[in-house]
């Protein structure tokens, strides 16, 4: 009989604190319809084990919360039961540490994804990542910031940072916005090419 | 002297018409905002040419010029010159022969992207595409669908069909937001992994 091949373990994390605004003020994001809909059917494509929207704010995740139920157990399930499933594994949590315990996987080695590499954190490539995802089976929290992206302290807590896509010569323009990051990430990482 | 290595030229469009909905009636779907920013933002990252807003009606291609003019020349330049850098290259066409003809480029190859195969058009998987683009040095007008995707008759009068990007096994779920989907391919085309 032949062996099941491995699936790798990946939860992913949406985070809106603590975030960086323009001026490099900590700040609050707030939760935007797009980033639950189109990160969470790319999650789902990817065979992503759990989608989590991370705000500290109860107002924001009862946003969230009604989004989801309109789409899971309310008209929108009948209207366009893709969505439905897409969002099935879609989660809110109040920090990342509420997230990765909610999770449950053991061994877990949290990922953050930046445009630039930052000191003090150790940063590895894509295929790096597949490595010890596929190899040393260890499960992964990739996470991704919004607004002007993470505190650079909020990532020193982290295993490792993923090296940055890079831009095409000659500007190396890097604005992607996070859904398309997130949707280019889990291809690079979980896609089957 | 090194030679300087080829870059291939591509040009994306956004399909507005004709279009199936849910019943698969020809329908023109409505130009959505993110739709402008997020494939403007990513198209830019990967030195696509032109990106069109492809759109029968006048009053919808009026409607993303005024959100181009806003961030080209308006308030919204002075607050967030990358975007303005992303939305530089963003043209809108009446229909595809008209984007195709302001792009000009020559012997250009006309591809669809497509969740499943289209029986009676050639099927070209992403590395194969690459070959046609790097070693052949063709021109590629890359189009994408809006609502439930292009018609077969549209499909049908192109070069060929980019292979679907598919789900992870068990459910192979394919339901990507058109975003996404514009953000993959790129970087499968275009990446510098």
């Amino acid at each position: 009989m032949a062996e099941t091949p491995y699936v790798p373990r990946l939860a992913i994390g949406l985070l809106h604190y603590p975030i960086m605004d323009k001026e490099k003020n900590i700040v609050a994001t707030n939760v935007t319809n797009f980033d639950i809909h189109d990160i969470a059917r790319a999650a789902r494509m990817y065979g992503v084990e759990n989608y989590y929207i991370i705000h500290p704010m109860k107002e924001q995740l009862m946003f969230v919360e009604r989004v989801l139920d309109h789409w899971r157990t309310g008209q929108g399930a009948k209207f366009n039961p893709s969505r439905r499933r897409a969002l099935e594994r879609v989660k809110t949590a109040e920090s990342f540490e509420a997230a990765i315990k909610d999770w449950g996987a053991e061994n877990v080695m949290t990922v953050a994804t930046h445009a630039r590499p930052i000191e003090g954190v150790e940063t590895l490539s894509f295929r790096g990542l597949r490595e010890r995802m596929y190899d040393q089976k260890r499960p992964c929290f990739l996470l991704f910031g919004t607004g002007y992206g993470m505190t650079e302290e909020f990532m020193k807590s982290l295993t490792v940072i993923l090296e940055p896509i890079k831009g095409a010569p000659p500007d190396d323009f890097r604005h992607l916005s996070v859904r398309s990051a997130v949707s280019i990430c889990l291809d690079r990482i979980m896609g089957s090419w």
